[in-house]
């Protein structure tokens, strides 16, 4: 696996840095292909929001370029970046100056069974709850612990994503991707201001839809909106679109707006 | 700064670990005096507990073992443990056969200013709640963006500790301390059931007090707790206990009860 830290070929990094020590860091998880960065602006765009939540001052446009280099070595696959606050010594408040430090590491495209794509994935009913946290809902930081655990609860290769509710119950993620409920026509998703992760693939779908004359809600969802659903759908910047076909009792056919959406995405991601 | 990774002299890590790419791991902070480390036997109690909810398998043997070798060579400090799940390749779910990894890292004992100990703090009031996750609340893991957004909420040295309240807005515990009311000379400590950190020395302390003829009630912390409370204090494995002597509009002395039990704590630490 090539990596660089800082702009530098490189396999470790400091025991003192705080992503390690706090989880006090960024990460952003991009396709390559031919040498391209995919949904660039959208992840540059994402990773500036969250730095701002997060107070991190990092230098964007240097993170842009090395990023740029990186992806044009890896050819195809995926690229993750991890930017953490930097070095400290021990203790939560940051050091004064601490320059923020920069992981980049590349992986081969995963290849994914080609039914996931057309016939669509089951999701596994998650245990694990998303817990409700506003200062950091939406941004995708190195405080994993919940998808973990999630992603442990299951074994078997017949779910490939697994259905997050938060503490209150409510439908808002897959761990690896986001949901959208489709119904009547319109594209509904987890409004994200107390937990989730507002993935780069989502933002592009609601942005596309209204102007394929389909229309979007972003709100809180309940379990009856899936019971009530047409279709379900899950998606991320990597692999696009999966048609959800089962959870729990539910089943769902692969509709129309999902494949329309998997065009969209296909369009992106050129794969 | 002397550190080890897996009992060998080390300043760095290998990127494809979990403990930076999601926070997957633990820490432990013990103070370390005469190369014994102080609450010895709980911290690696916290840590068994820690592991089993977490699914990491750790030879906690092995681990004790080695902290025992590493605080002889610090003699005195403070040492700190991260165990994390191990390495990985990309994706939440931990690779089979994932060895968990050890760091340890020594650093001088910090010096407090007397006046902590002898006229009390004041605490900070932190607008960063706590969020409410049972699967996670009491454990001392690597997920502590919390903290660090509370800790960067105040720069000014009038305030040597900040409160955090959870997200339905009960007092939960400071930054890096417990937090301890007493009213009507017993002592009264948040539950931690939803979010917080159960300290070593909190776990000493609530031990101990009924040996001393001082009730104990752990439950959830209102408000109004605080505004009758008739002393208050904050505690942890390194320092001990320090009065509350302000926190907002509140002010307290620093009581009898309070005396009592620095005097526990400074048995157990010798400081």
């Amino acid at each position: 696996m090539t990596a660089w830290v800082d702009g530098q070929p490189a396999d470790s990094l400091a025991l003192a840095n705080r992503g390690l020590a706090y989880g006090d860091g960024l990460f952003e998880t991009i396709a390559v292909r031919a040498g391209q960065p995919l949904l660039f602006d959208r992840h540059v765009q994402r990773l500036a929001v969250s730095c701002q939540r997060l107070g991190i001052e990092a230098d964007l446009a240097l993170i842009r370029a090395e990023m740029t280099r990186f992806a044009r070595q890896l050819d195809a696959g995926v690229m993750k970046l991890i930017l953490t606050r930097g070095d400290s010594q021990r203790g939560y408040a940051p050091a004064a100056g601490a320059a923020p430090r920069r992981i980049l590491q590349g992986s081969p495209a995963p290849v994914y069974p080609a039914g996931h794509f057309a016939q669509g994935v089951r999701l596994y009913e998650c245990q694990t709850r998303l817990a409700e946290q506003p200062l950091l809902a939406g941004i995708k930081h190195l405080n994993r612990l919940e998808q973990v655990l999630a992603r442990a609860e299951w074994q078997t290769p017949e779910f490939a994503e697994g259905l997050m509710r938060d503490t209150s119950g409510r439908p808002v993620e897959g761990v690896y991707s986001n949901l959208f409920v489709v119904r009547d026509g319109r594209l509904i998703t987890a409004d994200l201001q107390r937990c989730g992760v507002a993935g780069v693939m989502r933002a592009e779908l609601l942005d596309q839809a209204p102007t394929l004359g389909i229309a979007v809600e972003v709100r809180d969802l309940s379990m009856s909106d899936l019971e009530q659903a047409d279709e379900l759908f899950v998606c991320n910047s990597v692999y696009g679109i999966w048609p959800v076909r089962g959870f729990a009792q539910l089943n769902w056919p692969v509709g129309p707006l999902t494949r329309r959406m998997q065009a969209v995405a296909y369009a992106l991601l050129g794969s």
